[in-house]
């Protein structure tokens, strides 16, 4: 039986006319350079000004839009989890996104529908659209073709709230980053610090990036003792820690190999699509003959 | 030199009576069933209707509400990069927010500020608090006591606008997750798929659920291939290849073991504050005698 992802989408059509064409695997999914225009929804209008088949009718009345016709959208990015932005969106937005995959947006200052990356062309290419308990909240779950912030940042979250309070103003700019992604970037200052070591003692990580046997002696002995506590029966807190230890040394050698998590992140999202786990096999039966 | 996360802030006095009062580090975290109150600042009342010291009041002039006083203002868990749910914020709340760094948000719909968790305990707490770049939109970036929605759910969004489309109704709520989360899901529901793998070939995932020889020779092999990309100088989509090939068969052990990605998370979050490389350094010397 293959995995697949959760919001791995299956490819569905309901009638020649009005289909409702889901991406049938990570291949069809939108990468920069490449556009394909695989839609939730083919997009007709009608009545309603902007509709697509009755189905996303139906599911555009249940939103429940404010005064202003108006429901808050949030993209976030599919494989590291990121808020990338928030803006707003009408019926026409959501309609629009199904129907171009494409992130779209109702501009409340210019009164007109957009599309994240008509302009600069850093599309986020949306993957699913979720709705909250209220249905009054909107998130756009997708993967950005670049940089999201028209200041060129990685997401419109880069002023912190502690450092303004700590400074007349902050020095510079600082995402909003969850545990994995703060650490990658830690890791990632260490490795630009090449100055200054050498008056102080190195931090551990320094010493890691800077010894490749050291590194991969550790990463060795982590997984190892990763897979102790499986075999010797040791209690959760201890596998939680082991795992820890495999991911911070493992994300040094990223580090040092220039790959980002994000990348990694991609990597499983291709692999564990519809028979992503059965071609996983078959190459580790190859490789390994284990199998 | 130690190691300490981006968002882990530092201890920081102004004066005696408006502190601003930074938790110094990972123990100054409100966890469940601890009543801490280390906050961003302390407030006062002032001509302004709520206020903190002059520096948060400078903070809440900057950010542009809208005609009814209020911004958006997003919840997110400071480990996972889940979206737990989005209200709305005016002066007030952000101000109690910052001074007891429990995610509180305005009631548009009963017009009184309400702190998420006063009734159910499941306080979110705030450990940064971040602005877009048009300073109309927040970021609580926290840790959730228990799940967020008022459904029980671990957050709000769980309606996915694909099922919709699909199904006439969705058959089962589905959490808007993230590549790493989906993925952790998946394994969930291959461990807990005991019947039906007896008529057909099981998934590699379930085979390895099944042999835990299998699945830690695996892992070290996985890990082994990981280094090898490092020593034998090997291109970055490989490392990506194999870094993501670690991943999945340590989370197929962690399943194993009943241990969330999160958990792992808040020990990474934990252990690198402000001296948790150091505290490593020391713990990696008891263990190996290495360094």
């Amino acid at each position: 039986m293959a995995v697949s992802y959760n919001y791995m989408l299956q490819s569905v059509r309901f009638s020649p006319k009005t289909s409702l064409f889901i991406s049938s695997d990570c291949n069809g999914y939108s990468h920069k350079g490449r556009n394909r225009h695989i839609s939730f929804v083919s997009t007709e209008r009608s009545d309603k000004g902007f509709s697509a088949d009755p189905k996303v009718d139906t599911l555009l009345d249940n939103i429940k839009w404010d005064d202003k016709g108006l429901a808050v959208a949030i993209a976030q990015n599919v494989d590291t989890g990121a808020i990338l932005m928030q803006g707003f969106a009408n019926r026409e937005a959501v309609a629009t996104t199904l129907s171009s995959r494409k992130a779209t947006f109702f501009s409340r200052s210019r009164s007109t529908l957009w599309t994240k990356g008509e302009t600069s062309n850093n599309f986020i290419n949306v993957h699913d659209v979720f709705l909250d308990c209220d249905r009054d909240s909107i998130i756009y779950l997708g993967k950005p073709d670049g940089p999201t912030c028209h200041t060129g940042s990685e997401t419109c979250y880069y002023t912190p709230v502690s450092d303004l309070l700590m400074k007349d103003k902050a020095e510079e700019n600082r995402l909003a980053l969850t545990t994995f992604y703060g650490l990658e970037s830690t890791i990632a200052k260490r490795k630009a610090d090449s100055a200054g070591t050498e008056n102080q003692k190195p931090s551990w990580t320094k010493r890691l990036l800077l010894d490749n046997n050291l590194l991969c002696s550790k990463i060795r002995e982590e997984a190892d003792e990763l897979c102790q506590t499986l075999e010797k029966n040791e209690d959760k807190s201890r596998t939680a820690s082991e795992m820890a230890d495999v991911l911070y040394h493992a994300m040094v050698l990223l580090a040092l190999k220039d790959v980002k998590l994000e990348d990694v992140m991609q990597v499983l999202r291709e692999r564990f699509s519809q028979s992503g786990i059965e071609e996983k096999r078959s190459r580790s039966s190859q490789k390994s003959g284990k199998d």
